[in-house]
This record gives structure tokens, sequence and C-alpha cells, in this order.
């Protein structure tokens, strides 16, 4: 089965994601917006189990984080995918490390860019033709993210969640 | 901000419930399967985080209890709404009472009929039309839900989890 953790931004931030989503993301139905913290990954009934302990032993060691969001970025020519680029600080770094170094899954094909996907999936002429305008508008927002979920996918390629960690559970 | 309290049933029963879902039912995209345990609750931001709370007190007293779907049922005439029936019992009653009465949020209107929906706003002459079908080809599955899930629900009507609970969290 394939699982991945997310951390979903509170309401305000994942309304306002959903109000371009809806029209430039086709994944707009198969989950609500997130920033992925460890990309998809495969395990089995058995090992799941022994994947959310070792999640639990990292969450509960790290801090709540800031989430903050400043501006639109993309990943064209690459891919031709819009988003919201999440700022990086150390916490989330540092969390990030520890859930895809020596952790279960393989590690990590490209850099950390923390971000929260607007579009996706655009030719590059839609992609161009909205790149400026979504710029223009921006986005300023900053919140704390207190706890991560781990997701699993069914077959139709929509996300359920499989369990809650918060961050710091102990305090 | 809206909340509610479901059950997640496993991969292989969500997959088959939304085999159906996909063609007959609206919500499809905003939530994956499930069996509601508490309806739709008003909380704001404080609120929450005492149901949470809350919450996480009657689920560690409470066990995880057997999920056991063997027919399909409909709830025409009053919605024409189908679903695959759960087979009531002590433990998931119990579990629905103490979150259900004395608790956040309303008493229910209605008595509990456990069940996971794979069909809704159907016109009565498309309800008519499968209807037979679907009770002829049936379901017969059975499995243990161990944890529940405290979802919100976004602007465009889509649910997101805020946090899972582990039935029994002290063994």
């Amino acid at each position: 089965m394939k699982y991945g953790i997310v951390a979903f931004p509170s309401k305000k931030l994942q309304d306002l994601a959903n109000a371009y989503r809806k029209r430039y993301d086709p994944h707009y139905a198969l989950i609500t917006p997130h920033m992925t913290i460890k990309g998809v990954f495969e395990a089995n009934d058995q090992e799941i189990e022994e994947v959310a302990k070792a999640i639990q032993k990292v969450t509960t060691k790290h801090d709540p984080f800031e989430l903050s969001v400043s501006k639109v970025g993309t990943f064209a020519p690459i891919t031709n995918t819009i988003f919201f680029k999440v700022v990086p600080n150390d916490a989330l770094l540092a969390l990030y490390k520890d859930l895809n170094h020596d952790f279960f899954g393989d590690e990590p094909e490209y850099a950390f860019v923390p971000h929260i996907t607007i579009a996706q999936k655009l030719s590059s002429g839609e992609h161009d033709d909205i790149i400026g305008q979504l710029k223009m508008v921006g986005v300023d927002h900053t919140e704390t993210i207190d706890r991560l979920h781990l997701l699993y996918q069914l077959e139709d390629g929509s996300w359920t969640v499989y369990e809650t960690f918060r961050l710091d559970e102990d305090n």
C-alpha cells in the first residue's frame, strides 16, 4: 500500500488554496490542500505499524513549527506545478530530515522545497497564462503546525488519513 | 467550523464502496468512504480543543470494535441513500452513545443506523433502477476498527482530518 506524510494547514489557508485548485489542479478531489513532508513510500500492513511507531518517536521530540507562505512559485520548466512557497525554517528542516534520511522508504531524489500545490498538470500555455497573475496576487500568511498526518492511498488515487501525530506530544 | 467523527474502514472496503460511489454519490470527492459515528456539529477553535480532549477520554476507555457489513440497505423513501449496512454490536453502540449523549453537539434526531454510504442524492427513478441489483450483488466483509477520526469541513464541502484517536490507547 502507498503511504505519505503531510501537514494540513488551517481551514483558512486550505480554503485559499482550494480557490485555485478547483480550477487548476486535477488532484483537487483526491486530497485536501497540504504540504508534503515525506513523499510516497510503500509499506505492507505489518510494516506500517512499525513506521507509525517510528513517526511517533520522531514527532514527540520535535516542537510545532511555523508555516509561513509569502509568495507564489513554480517548478517550471521541470513540471508545470504552481505552489505557495513555504519559507523553510530550522524546525521544519529538522523534522523533514528525521522523516526522510535513515528512515523508512527511499532517500529523497530532490532537495526539499516545502510548498502547498495550487496548480499542476497544466499545459505550458496554461501555465504561462496564469503564473504572472498568480505571482502578482501573491499570498501572505503565517500559522503554527502542531501535527502531521500519515495517509494511505486508495485505488482511485484518493488519500485517507491513517493516523495523526501531534508534535511535542509530551507537553 | 463544522466537525464530525467517523471511522474509515480498510482500504479494501473503501475501494469496494468507491466503485459504487464514483458513479452514484455526488459526495464522492468530498470525503473517502466512512461510517459516521457523530454527525456534523459546530465548534470554534477553543471549543474543539476541549472536544478533542473529551473524545480522547472516551476512546481510551473503549476497545476496538468489529465492523461487519453483510447487506445493502436503503433509506428510501425518506432519502434515496443506499448504503452498506453495518451490523450493530454492543461495542459500537456503546461508543456511539458516549460520543452522542451528554456530549458536545446536539442530541441525535434519529436512531443510529450504522452504515457506509455508497449512493445518495439519486432521483427516485435512479434509486429504483439500481437498488435491486445492488441488493442482489450484496456485500460480505468483516474487519476490526481500531481508531476514529475527528474531521472538519472546508468551504468547498470537503473534509480534512483534524485528529486521530486510537481505541484503547493504553494497551
